[in-house]
């Protein structure tokens, strides 16, 4: 997907939400549980449900690991899914990989060829070696892992580099010298909103991927405020307070409800600030 | 696996050889692709052969999901036939992993719990609460990245930190604050096998993961010189050079020999610095 072909899509939609398919097993409604593959048959059924509202689908892959080969298969159930019915949407695979540069390009195989995500989320510490197999595949996506919305961001992403920013702005500033704004986003915690207006310094049209908005307390309001560019560049994400807004045979409904609620409000700040 | 035990094995064995198993449909001898699943087929006959000379073997999960659900079944089957067959030997998933506290729970019940690896590889970008999760499990392990082989290792691993030492030495430092020496080890590169003489001043008893001899150019000779302590401290990976060793139906035979000549100048070690 490329860069004028998302915002299209964000502009048809008025929204820039992305729903996290962080589907527990154990958290799903019960009712599921007697299905063949309940984790699939849960994402289906939120994915029909919340599709209107959204722009996006960010299944995360340990949820899907922790249930083993049959965990990966619904993995790959939920992409062949999306891509087969909701082609317009943007798919990321956060599995936050990054290794020695053939290990990566293993990786690039498994989440861009095998299952065709148009993104994934990559970890920076290893370098360009480690993020750059990921950057030869047309038309698909790395998302660096910057600023995170955890409290461990603190322990080496907010460090001070001596002749340089934090760490998260190094992370920023070398890592374009990698790829651009039609190939890389970066992923930029909510609970830190302050923080975006020197990031949109650093990177005024890149696409930014915000987590922590809900369940974590980051505030929609804040993000969009100090996140949004001429292109919206912002994808907002929000898993647990959509997918478990109720646990009863409802769940479905009830995320509607809940993305359409985000929806409305990213429709005001659409409005207001493109 | 407790520290003591591994240390009695690598006595036992007189060796701190770990066999990579970074297995490629794609490099694998021509003669197994007839077999119904001929990465675990490859593994098997990598395992039986190299066993004698090796304390640890170390899946990297990147060459398994490029196959999909199927490949994940390869490497459920890889990692119960060790624990099967070779239970004194160490089991590392090469994983790289590394979330928000409730996402790595989830990646420890996949490789803990459900694989029952002993340890696995975490990257340490995103802080104490991305490795937490994976402590919390008796007689398992954390190998945290510290300073890795590859080039890109100088992007951020090394950029010097205001009041601090090295990014990498930050986190090698920091990290000591969340678990001992029973529960975790550090990824250090062969191919800075100088740094080790500064490492093992941070940390003296710690067992070290490092990767990059062989085909990445480091030499054991000086990472044994400046890395071993008196539990050995030391497991040196070997991936490419041992299952490649080679192309042909020999290609089990040939790995042996490798793994035995990496076992010889261990031995020697073992005897000259412990």
């Amino acid at each position: 997907m490329t860069y004028q072909q998302l915002f299209d899509f964000i502009k048809a939609q008025q929204s820039y939400l992305c729903v996290g398919l962080d589907t527990d097993i154990t958290k799903i409604p019960s009712h599921l549980l007697a299905e063949q593959d309940p984790i699939f048959e849960f994402n289906k059924q939120i994915i029909d449900a919340t599709a209107q509202f959204s722009v996006a689908y960010k299944p995360n892959t340990a949820f899907y690991e922790s249930q083993g080969a049959k965990g990966w298969e619904s993995l790959e159930k939920t992409i062949a899914y999306l891509n087969t019915y909701y082609p317009s949407h943007f798919t990321i695979a956060d599995a936050k990989r990054g290794d020695i540069g053939n290990t990566s390009a293993q990786y690039a195989i498994a989440f861009f060829e095998k299952m065709n995500f148009d993104s994934i989320t990559v970890a920076p510490y290893m370098g360009k070696d480690s993020v750059e197999p990921f950057l030869g595949f047309s038309g698909k996506w790395v998302i660096l892992l910057a600023l995170t919305s955890n409290t461990g961001s603190l322990n080496f992403e907010e460090l001070d580099i001596v002749d340089g920013g934090k760490l998260y702005e190094e992370v920023i500033i070398t890592s374009q010298k990698w790829g651009n704004e039609n190939q890389m986003m970066y992923v930029l915690g909510a609970t830190k909103a302050e923080s975006l207006r020197q990031i949109r310094q650093i990177v005024p049209h890149h696409f930014l991927l915000v987590p922590g908005v809900g369940t974590q307390g980051g505030s929609l309001a804040d993000v969009s405020k100090f996140g949004l560019n001429k292109s919206c560049g912002l994808l907002v994400n929000s898993s647990r307070a959509i997918i478990y807004a109720s646990p009863g045979v409802d769940f479905a409904k009830s995320a509607a409800l809940e993305a359409e609620k985000i929806q409305s409000e990213m429709k005001k700040y659409l409005n207001e600030y493109l």
